[in-house]
């Protein structure tokens, strides 16, 4: 899809960006596993900082990249928790804590604001299907009444193909009247340009992130927050030229927008997470990169040379592996 | 759908029913829920208690019916141990144990498992869509290994329209084929009465059942184990008298069966659970029973006249309350 749009960066856009509750260019970034299928706490706290030094903003912890879902409760507060523990700022990350169950969104919620990560993406419940928007409304008034912390961020997260439970224009409208204060944002993985322009008409209050990078620059001038984006975990770098080139206003954006397009483009051809997986692996020298959880297979192939080539002539630049 | 198949009881048919994991009439009990919106102990072990009283062969403790993704692991485990508690025998129980989360599912498996319940029902991890067959296999795979007790008997847990993951005839036939003693049977709630066949021709030692009593009569004629419904909720004794009228050869049984499809038609028409709900809260006279959790509306409306109209038209006989 090829959206042009007349760019317009006004004062007023930058001074609604600086009162959004989150900006730039966020990473969900991959669980690394370990050979027991485990969550593997040290590879992701390196691949963590990694990624905020090559530019991210922030950190998703938890995502669909993040093969959230694939974990328990307690295995996701342990990540979070390690990520404390290594010392990287509450501030910089956004915890995915939306389950299918009411009881453990609040757990994850309240463990994430308890820990100072006010900023949370929060899936619907994503079980049942056609449920009402009075039932979905419910679930978050419940998830906010009960963890009753007023700093506390909401990312809302809308990614029907996945979740197969829409968040409606109406519901968001909603949940903004009754709780104006938490929550802050959405995170649109719909892939639907008409979906996130009509969530910026409609909000512009709200911090609305698109969930690829393919509609960064779009975004930014018509009032999004950035982008949260998979691809993000091994194409950080050029993405984030793409924003600070918006925010001065230069005039090569366009043509690195165009860039980073052609990147994406040949990395979704394939399923995301085994791809950006075996990116990694191969950047890092580490198969053990390549493992996941099931329902994906526990081990993707590695990735040939040939696919090397292919994302290379479309501009990727395999980044250097962080020593650390 | 009409489905009209040449009835054919042999012996050997009776003899393989008494060869399967399970059989009969199982209902997938609905979970009363309290004005915090927790589980309700208390009643959920009144109802299945009614539930066995009034001819079901068996409860499955958290189907969809019983919201069972919408509560924790905790959640779950506390009611199946109430259930233990109040001597319902575990042999008379099939616990739903199918989580998103491997570590989840192997959780509450083993914790079916130890506590003797060794029929468990598993959903795919369904989060995620599109995965490969080779990802549902080793997430199957690995809760059996995992859990490693040798009388585990499976039953998988096919409910396309929710899960978003079927489970192909390809994969059943490559777990039946790794797995011999622990996958035990299938819930068919596609309602698709195809797949239910072809199920039915391929894995004639399986545990077939069908998710709704309209095709409990078709099913058993063609090897089926009985069935597994929401509706037996609350028409149990109709659905066991098609059952044993079956078992019996008796010459009423196409028209018992026939009444039980004009009372499910009606229920169908609107949401399952809400509406079970209802008639349960009418045939107690007690309105906590209009309770659901989100993504459902938390409260149901009362089951009007006129609904109960349309279901005694059909058929119905609105059971007399359990008082215990």
């Amino acid at each position: 899809v090829n959206i042009n749009i007349s760019a317009n960066p006004s004062a007023s856009t930058h001074l609604s960006l600086d009162s959004l509750a989150a900006t730039g260019v966020w990473v969900p970034a991959l669980t690394p596993i370990n050979a027991d299928l485990y969550p593997d706490a040290h590879r992701y706290v390196t691949h963590v900082k990694w990624l905020l030094e090559q530019g991210c903003h922030g950190i998703v912890v938890f995502g669909s990249t993040g093969e959230a879902n694939s974990f328990s409760v307690d295995e996701r507060r342990a990540l979070l928790e390690a990520l404390l523990e290594a010392g990287i700022p509450a501030s910089k990350l956004m915890a995915g804590t939306g389950c299918c169950a009411l009881t453990d969104s609040v757990t994850l919620t309240s463990h994430a604001a308890v820990n100072g990560c006010d900023k949370v993406l929060v899936l619907p419940p994503f079980y049942y299907k056609a449920v009402s928007d009075e039932g979905i409304y419910r679930h978050y008034a419940e998830i906010i009444e009960r963890v009753g912390d007023p700093k506390l961020k909401i990312l809302l997260y809308h990614f029907p193909k996945l979740s197969g439970v829409p968040i409606s224009l109406d519901l968001i409208e909603r949940l903004l009247g009754s709780y104006p204060d938490n929550i802050a944002g959405i995170k649109d993985s719909s892939g639907d340009w008409n979906n996130t322009r009509a969530l910026l008409a409609r909000f512009p209050g709200m911090a609305v992130f698109p969930g690829t990078e393919t509609f960064l620059l779009d975004g930014l001038e018509n009032g999004a927050a950035g982008c949260i984006s998979a691809t993000v975990n091994v194409n950080a770098n050029a993405i984030r030229n793409v924003y600070d080139g918006y925010l001065q206003q230069s005039s090569h954006t366009a043509e690195q927008q165009a860039q980073i397009n052609s990147v994406r483009r040949v990395i979704e051809k394939t399923p995301l997470v085994p791809t950006l997986k075996k990116i990694i692996a191969r950047m890092r020298q580490d198969p053990e990169w390549l493992r996941m959880r099931p329902p994906f297979v526990t081990h993707a192939p590695e990735l040939t040379d040939a696919e090397l080539t292919e994302l290379t002539d479309a501009g990727f630049v395999l980044p250097g592996a962080h020593t650390a």
